[in-house]
């Protein structure tokens, strides 16, 4: 157990002080707004979760997938998707478990609206403090 | 330096192992969009970039804060804030640097539709990974 939590300590450093310049330079960062059949909203979100999970645990090239439902309309879904670059998001949207939420839930999925963007500050990893 | 790396692996391995249930339920989670005066975005840019910098920095209530604008509508501006709780909220909107901010952008804000937000999965912490 020491010797993972060292592991861990000693990659956190690396990504602390490691520069992501190249990186930056190549990141997809979007928005994908959805607004999803409310009779199917709990089988959607269970769908979304399971792909969420899934892209994160095997892809290194997906960086970071947060979903929220906004309050006042519990059916308006936004994701924001950081992926490495165009090949890693090339690779996210042919592998299974990405084709089997797509598949899964197209019947679901009212509109979907697909916002390319830029970070304000690419340089600052998005990160949420504890 | 080494005494701050060390300071700093530290405050990693604790949030890495630290469970974060209580303070999931207390989140708020929130879009904040802005439509800015296109002859002002760069000095809004300037204003917005310092606020999160500072904020990030000196409060420990304020979680994340990401902004990104749209590359078709550079003017469209979506920042996600998450806040440790309510109080930590109320403290933000009080300090020095956003009463900066908010009152050095006023004039360049033609619009602000701030959308409260459940987040998927509260129990997972947003992370960009390396």
């Amino acid at each position: 157990m020491k010797t993972i939590r060292f592991i861990i300590v000693v990659l956190l450093a690396q990504f602390v002080f490691h520069k992501t310049t190249a990186q930056e330079s190549d990141q997809l960062v979007r928005m994908a707004k959805l607004v999803i059949d409310s009779t199917h909203l709990e089988a959607y979100k269970a769908f979304l979760k399971e792909e969420i999970e899934t892209s994160l645990r095997v892809e290194p090239g997906v960086l970071t997938l947060y979903a929220v439902s906004e309050k006042e309309r519990p059916n308006h879904i936004t994701i924001l998707e950081i992926y490495k670059d165009m090949n890693a998001y090339r690779y996210h949207v042919q592998t299974p478990h990405f084709l089997k939420y797509k598949n899964g839930t197209l019947h679901m999925v009212k509109s979907l609206d697909l916002i390319e963007t830029e970070p304000l500050m690419p340089e600052v990893k998005l990160i949420q403090r504890d």
